[in-house]
């Protein structure tokens, strides 16, 4: 199975971690390509962000498919421009929200999220009424720190638990879904770290989602109904 | 006042046709300025074209803002790049979606749109999903025809007036909203002919609906919050 | 345009400032008349209240529509008897509850509705529930003060002020509506305060949400549906 | 026990058949007492009939209850000044509504109402909403029938029976709730009739469900939340 | 009326409460008996317990159903196998949580839950979701004390009375019903204690509301429908 | 990985199929074993054989557990007592319905389910108003033939087909999912054939579903949470 990642930022310096997650999470047989943007932005904290780099992604989603990728990954937890790319190819595509979420649903009847910046919660509080799973989500949590500090792991675990214990405690979250696609080689110690203080709480990262969930639907011979996303009607674009 | 509207397409063949639409409703001291995309698809039907008009609506957003326009009306019943324009400007915007609406709701219970082509459909389920508003909304339904070939007006009031009696008899809608901000200068007569046929029921012209919601914000002095629409963060960009 | 609005109380010692502040919003060429109840209550403050001045309501709303209005303004925050005027008269009417809220909507995703007294919670609650809105409200919070107290303007303003930071910081409100059309004349600068303390957060007036709704339905040319409000069969009535 | 039925119309003429229900279905050691309107309506079709009948209901509930009832019924579908009712007195007060609407959710996931009138679907639909139960609603169908013309039993039951097979057929009810006081008398004989066609239906009649709502209270030693419904502040009031 | 009441657990110690709690709220002219099971468990907190109890449940509610019971609760607020005790017999069966819950409806807008263990949260609010009633519940709360040591009505006392004041302070309950069977004897003294803190609460005891139900339907000559209860088909059961 | 599979009925006839389809699923370096119930039911189409299969089904998973399975597969579309199972394991445990909800929320943003008798409609509809996704299915349908007549693989694709056309055309379903875990071999024929008659339409197995996502939840090292499924408290049992 080939599996295509596209990060939607500008700039090289994720796609070495971003291919280790992805490669740690997929099945022995699949092979990983990782690409990153041309045009767009140094990363995505708010609607502004999606609208910049959504015409490379579908640019380089549809270069994958043409290449002969099996699955494509947007690997944003905004899952930006996922919807226009499902429009435009016929295999599986996923952002990092979708396949979380689904994931989280699967182990706990509430969860929370814990994101980044203030800025992106519209965005995922959106996709969540959007999906209508918003009666699910038990909190939307930030840890206050842009995608581009978040490479400081020790730092970045830190803040995640301090939410994540919050989110348990006050908010009655059953499982906790990190909310950025950059929160990269966490999710394991978080959840080791959870269970040693309490009960187990499982703790999804939306690459591993994402990849498992390409993975299943591959497998599964199903990818998205074309009743859901329709193929663009042919007219003049110039962009 | 001074509103400025951005008809999200390339080709200016709209322009004249959507002034004439907005002065009619706009107040009597009120400037109209229309503008159209340099960059972006000649009419938006899909996810897709979302993405691609996407960057140059936000540009064209700012541009009007910088240039003291008091208020911003996106053109597109898709509200594209309309939360990514917010998060940018501190004055009001809106496309045709979300005022239309809220209108709709203030005159009947339920109510039904009638676009233009099934693959918009996903777009207006997803935006009533994400505003928390799906319970109103009676049916979503197509006259199947493209955005470029509304300008016939006699053919399209003929399939707006089937739709919308499907609507009102089998769908139970009580009021209907036009789906398309293409749909120029037939809701008066439709609302008329309805009526001749039966109950007052209201149509909603989204032109109408959001020139007189922008209209509403600047007197009442309100606009768009910022912690719903926050600013976005400074980073580096490259579209 | 004429706008007639009705102030659902005995005695006419608001009818002033309710004048005054109709008049701040309405459109120039607008003429605004202001009458009271001749039976009723001082003021509304619970179901029993809506109860008594419903009659002389859709009364004094039955004579504006003979007299020519073109839209009426049932200036209490609780709708009352509203719905009943919209199935006697074929003008737009309103109260303060449905158009404030739709103006929130449309500028924020959640909102808080500060009020007067804990006895018209379940009143505003039910409104809520019955419009289909409830998951866009983050929060009901009252100053605890009868309505005949809201004189004392900077009392007023100190009180809405305390519980709009505590909807703001507690309640995570986007945007804050005044939950009594008696708190005249405070929205502006309570915006203003609270912007200085952070984001911008829009405050909306329910007499300016209502007026402005008003005006839109009559420029737009559309009222309430006839298949939500259908006309009272006829009958014995002795009242 | 005593139970006050307040058939909250003006005339007498349903009194006696309202009385034989009631009794059919109140406990034997229970008294009732049922009285009428001076000053109201015909019957109750419309906000504008259930505004007019208001002020005198909750006159005749708050003299039931000085007069020593237990209980008071409200014998109308549209729970006419219930609310207000409850914030008057310390005595159990019900409308038709609200009980039959929860003994139908006690014994079927969905049911479906049948009524009177198109003019009160608004009301019902409300009712619904207002209680967060519109979930287990399968329908609401009219008989298309004035209440003052429901009494020849033989005609109500045919049109009864053949909405009600609609609602099976069509809209999958799993139960029939009678959607107005004044279908008295034909609840069992529709739901045999039912029963004969298929699988065991029940049939609502909103007037036992009511009764054994009230005399659930008053055993149970509960009545409504003074939290829902707090006593009205005291004020000038001229009715 | 015959009422029958199955303890679902093994050991008859419950029995002679549960007896004088049928019969404080049965009708004079109704007969009571109780049975327990052969097999099961000493008490129900878990789904494990519900799967464990489930077979000998459903033996218990059809032998009281060939022996002439005119209806049957089986005490536990789980509901436990009362779907599948419905799908076997045609006469009324309750559980107590389904009965309490609409009791509360009845009489409050929000209500909370007070029970005995973390480990019976799922099941409840699984219960209320798939009710569809989940917006009425103000919370869920526990006071941590297994069922078998709920037998010292002071200590129960004054556990439940400490999270019934919490839930009415900090999640804004207006009723309460008690989310156990087995606190027997412990609603009235409740719902005094709260009244004289200030408002009327009401607190619902779930064994009253199911006797009542009952009662109930049995006296409108309705039960469950057979369209949400069908007949098991036939086939080959060995257990 | 070791994968358990309880097929939970009695009689081992569907185990040679079950095995075949799991297999086709399951990564190849998993090992797959199938087991049957030794007390329980031949087929599960009502609550009642809910109950009957659950002790049975709990003792079957505890025993895969205690052998060393890495995750349990409850083969039934009625997730019949998987809630206890979770309870009382610390490795993955799903039945049929989750997963292939989920799986079908992933490709589609309504779904129908097709399934085998009326019998199980209601413990569809709660199941899926228990996880809040009611909003995205489009219907459940039938092909009104019991499990233990599912053998004709080409009756049960025409049976299948015709449902799913309707489910399309009539109810606007984007996705299909099996309703029947003994809907064996069939998904992908019948994908194959509706793609043949218009849009690819994914559709879902529910036995594909459910394997996959226990390889997901065992390679992201996730399981059920323990703060929604806790451990049982401790006590006598006997059954």
């Amino acid at each position: 199975m080939r599996l295509s990642v596209v990060v939607p930022v500008i700039g090289d310096q994720f796609n070495g971690h971003v291919y280790e997650e992805v490669r740690a999470y997929a099945g022995r047989e699949s092979e990983v390509e990782v690409v990153n943007l041309d045009h767009g932005t140094a990363s995505i904290e708010s609607a502004y962000d999606e609208v910049l780099v959504g015409p490379d992604i579908v640019r380089k989603v549809e270069a994958a498919a043409r290449d002969g990728a099996d699955a494509v990954f947007v690997a944003c937890f905004g899952d930006p421009a996922v919807n226009a790319a499902r429009e435009l190819v016929d295999i599986p595509v996923v952002g990092g929200f979708e396949p979380a979420v689904l994931a989280a649903m699967g182990v706990a009847d509430r969860f929370s999220i814990v994101t980044v910046l203030p800025s992106v919660l519209t965005m995922i509080h959106r996709l969540s009424a959007s999906l209508g799973i918003s009666s699910r989500i038990a909190s939307v949590r930030v840890i206050d720190t842009p995608v581009l500090e978040l490479a400081d792991r020790a730092a970045l675990e830190q803040k995640l638990l301090m939410e994540m214990r919050a989110a348990i405690a006050q908010d009655d979250a059953h499982a906790l879904v990190l909310g950025c696609t950059g929160m990269l080689g966490v999710a394991r110690s978080l959840q080791a770290a959870l269970a040693d203080e309490g009960s187990f709480v499982p703790v999804i990262d939306p690459t591993a989602a994402a990849i498992l969930a390409l993975e299943a639907q591959v497998r599964m011979g199903i990818r998205h109904s074309r009743r859901t996303y329709l193929p663009p009607p042919v007219k003049a674009r110039n962009v």
